[in-house]
């Protein structure tokens, strides 16, 4: 399955007044981390919308466990990566570890949409191209 | 069960080039939905830590399925409420409406956590006093 | 000249490890004020693009002083009003106080732009009827 | 004087419903330029609070001209320079250019603030030793 890794170091304005990285701001750095799969993949974000005809990939569901918090200049590793790749949708994992500590795990699932005369938006199958790409 | 709700007015800033609003910031309401129900429960959250001598609450666990975008200038509803107080944590779900349509759901579990001395911090019993009022 | 008053209730994530408010949060707390100045005006933003057919009022400049910080719980109270209406532009004045006190006081200049066929987007009059009640 | 260059990727989340960057994430990113100027100057923000036994670098005034919006996926630099370093404060200037176009300039006053067992804080004059190296 495709899998990308990014590094990031945790900025000041990222933590709250106890010091650590504020929860918000992981699923921040994992949107940002499954914009750089689909890079990986080798389309950009904008690119890959274009080229497939498709309005984009929302979030339905996510889900985080939070297992070591994450502290203001902290070099932190996030690792994304396709689990599963269904008809419609597609699940995504994001790790992310501090020395090979696992800090957060992050999961969640995207729609593929395309616009609908109708209804203004729908769910429609994923390219078979991409697919490919994303079980690479 | 405690519960609260807020109302919201959907910003510029909250939304992204979609026009949609920016998952990560459901989560920043969602944890404001909890500072405001501390505050519900009779202590704003900096007089709950000190009251009961506590570090934090933080989350260990969150998770939020998104059923219907919200867009800039939109007012939302927000609703969050204790659903379980177990002995050392507790499960919050928030609910975010537009006209009565639920757009949002969000679970959180959060720990009770104190200072120790020697590990810094560690999980602890909710005082009989507080979870009295979660429960309430 | 027209002025619109918001209160604002400092939230936990809008805070940094020092416990105060994160400088960019108040830029946008500021462009909220000014998105509700023109609602103020008689119209809600998207409302007045589509009315006036134009492209947006973005930000060439702007400058704060920083008087007092703002913590965690904090009441504020942010003022903003247009300070001159000139032809292609207009400055904003926003005015954060706590408790009658000055905390930060925020200026922008912001230009009204159309769409130009040839280079995208370019400057343009203000619309009579807008610029008056701006002046009111 | 010393500087200090970053590169940095615009993220989706970084853009509003127009498809360029909020104004205030700029100023996020000037925040960290400044960290990283500290960093540069031999002493990362907390190891050099420690060292010089200070409070912190409060902003005092900041301001900054757009003149080129930035967009999602575009690859920025962002040059932060000491400009001056007075007794008791210090200003900084931060170059956002893509392409090595100046698209967004900033400028920020800093205030070398200590504990006062009186007043909480005050300004303080800034360690030589610390001046020396910003204006290496």
């Amino acid at each position: 399955m495709l899998s990308n890794t990014l590094l990031r170091r945790v900025e000041w304005g990222d933590c709250d007044p106890a010091g650590i990285v504020f929860n918000p701001q992981f699923f921040r750095w994992f949107d940002h981390g499954t914009t750089m799969l689909y890079e990986a993949a080798g389309w950009p974000k904008q690119q890959m919308l274009i080229r497939f005809d498709a309005l984009g990939c929302p979030i339905v569901e996510t889900r985080a466990t939070f297992h070591a918090p994450c502290r203001f200049g902290d070099d932190v590793r996030i690792t994304t990566q396709i689990v599963e790749v269904k008809a419609r949708s597609f699940d995504i994992r994001h790790t992310l570890t501090r020395d090979d500590v696992v800090c957060v795990e992050g999961f969640e699932t995207r729609v593929w949409t395309i616009t609908d005369p109708e209804r203004g938006m729908r769910a429609a199958p994923i390219p078979e191209e991409l697919a490919a790409r994303f079980r690479a």
